[in-house]
């Protein structure tokens, strides 16, 4: 069983060897790698190069036994093809800076070609799976619906969406034209990343942990739903919504063979909520990577417990690695799931199979 | 039944005429009359002049048909006693110069007397006990020891608390003797403002919910019941754990008269996680009070039949007042749930007992 096979094994809830582990933000600026390279280059600059997204990408598959490479890029970079001027400015993280807030700027927003507007996204995508060669998954991703729509309509990231909130109880017409324009977006973005060559693609619900649990099933699960209706079934669908344990079976509802979940709830609670014919992605605290190896170890042993040996489980941080992270610890955890997780019968039904 | 005595008596699960209502940061920027101070003086001068205080306490009573006032103050305001550096820098939030990292730092903490700490806040709460005279109640508050604690750690505002929960799981015992420590600088803090003239007590965990239900457990909850185990009970105990969807019967059992609770769970299914055997305190979203004032009627209702004229349910926001508010709305939305709950048959049996 190679990367390649595990993660997509457990993806799909089949017997596993070991459960498969990757992280989000494994490619970033906890690797001084990536942080030579990012001192040469804008962040934009990295994105819309495939020559350094492709080596971004790599960079801690070199250091790191993971189950999967994810794509470096950003969630936001189809933005500019809709009519967005998007900036990342130093320091300040990403801004908007034509926010959209009313029914004509929504009605002004363009569809998109993600040829057009992402091809050095694309291109990464192949470059890498050819580099990979089943030597780990390679993932695509994008930003779904509600967390697009609350850069586009803040004008960046924001702390109580006011706006995007206030146009979704003013003028709900408006809203859901503009959450349909961006599933669709999203829907285009990731069935061109499936064709390039991700085995799976993750959708990045960041900030929709801010809605009350109504407010979801009204706004934006009509919208999530449509994404996932879209997308080719040949790749795996991964939905993480950030800070949602109070709405966890809305968002399982709204689609995903895999659903990702924070550190909130234990992984057993969570799982039971989100029901056992969905894999489950998670959900070790981030800032645990910044704790002594033994405390570590303690917590990856509990999530792999709460897990319990079931299939379809693929571990992750329940958020992006943060960048005071040291790469010992990042090597540490992912030899340690490995070990911790090895399953000599399962492997052995494995093969019998 | 005057508005002091409705408000104590819902926090007791008491019969009441309405439903009372107050709103976190009433006192705040969306008034212009507090922006015309705020243009004077600056934020901390404002906390340490208790005329000032008082002034801006009893804003928005004028205006407004609330069932309590909370007095003008800052959970941080007990910092600089302990040997912490607190300033407010303009636009950056609050920054504490000599943050708390080790367990020396913590050592050297010192206990607080808040005659010596916070004497004009004790004083803005005499002033307006006199001058309120049971047209309000009067509520007095502190940060709680988790919340107090990762200002304190971090050196101000967080995003991750990565500071805050390395200690934690890095050296527990740091961890526990700084959160007694704040524990007792809470119950020292409530206790004097309840002797100054506070009907009601509430106790701020703005930022606990990044902590997952097994952590609160451990490293929070303890402390917190030391805070309510140590108040007087002549004055009610508001206990308000933001973003704790995830963890309300915990939360619950670290104590309180009243459980306040964001708007992420409808509030019949969080009373119910809470237990009816506790008052409750929600659950506006506050950008609703941006909404046209049609939507805004539709959702003060939602949430007035959510609470099912049970007994023991105050009115407020899930969260504080957002600058960008009208007063207008403000005013509508107080006058609208006195208006939707008002019990003419439960008045009857007031009167009756």
């Amino acid at each position: 069983m190679n990367k390649a096979e595990r993660f997509l094994a457990a993806c799909r809830r089949q017997p596993v060897d070991r459960t498969p582990v990757w992280m989000m933000r494994q490619a970033g600026r906890y690797l001084p790698e990536y942080r030579a390279i990012r001192a040469r280059h804008g962040f934009l600059e990295m994105c819309r190069t495939p020559e350094l997204a492709v080596e971004v990408t790599l960079q801690p598959l070199r250091r790191f036994d993971l189950d999967a490479a994810i794509v470096f890029a950003d969630i936001l970079l189809p933005l500019p093809a809709m009519g967005l001027d998007l900036a990342f400015e130093k320091g300040d993280g990403p801004a908007i800076r034509n926010p959209v807030r009313t029914a004509a700027d929504v009605d002004r927003l363009r569809p998109v070609d993600p040829t057009e507007a992402i091809p050095y996204v694309l291109e990464a995508l192949r470059t890498v799976r050819r580099e990979l060669d089943g030597k780990a998954a390679l993932i695509g991703f994008a930003g779904a619906p509600f967390t697009l729509a609350s850069y586009i309509i803040e004008g960046g990231a924001s702390r109580h969406y006011e706006h995007t909130k206030a146009m979704m109880v003013a003028d709900p017409a408006a809203w859901h034209r503009l959450a349909e324009k961006l599933a669709d977006v999203c829907a285009e973005v990731l069935g061109a990343q499936i064709a390039a060559g991700a085995q799976a693609v993750q959708l990045f619900d960041s900030w929709v942990g801010c809605l009350s649990r109504a407010d979801y099933a009204e706004f934006v699960r009509p919208h999530v739903e449509r994404v996932f209706a879209r997308l080719d079934t040949s790749a795996a669908h991964i939905h993480f919504a950030n800070g949602a344990s109070h709405m966890l079976a809305e968002v399982r509802a709204a689609g995903g063979d895999v659903i990702a979940v924070d550190w909130r709830l234990g992984l057993d609670e969570a799982w039971s909520i989100v029901g056992h014919d969905r894999a489950v992605q998670g959900n070790l605290d981030p800032v645990l990577l910044l704790a002594p190896q033994d405390r570590l170890e303690e917590r990856i042993a509990d999530v792999l417990r709460r897990a319990g040996g079931r299939d379809g489980h693929i571990f992750n941080l329940g958020h992006g690695v943060l960048p005071m992270t040291t790469p010992e610890n990042v090597g540490f955890a992912v030899e340690r799931v490995h070990a911790l997780s090895r399953r000599t019968a399962v492997a052995d039904a494995g093969d019998a199979t």
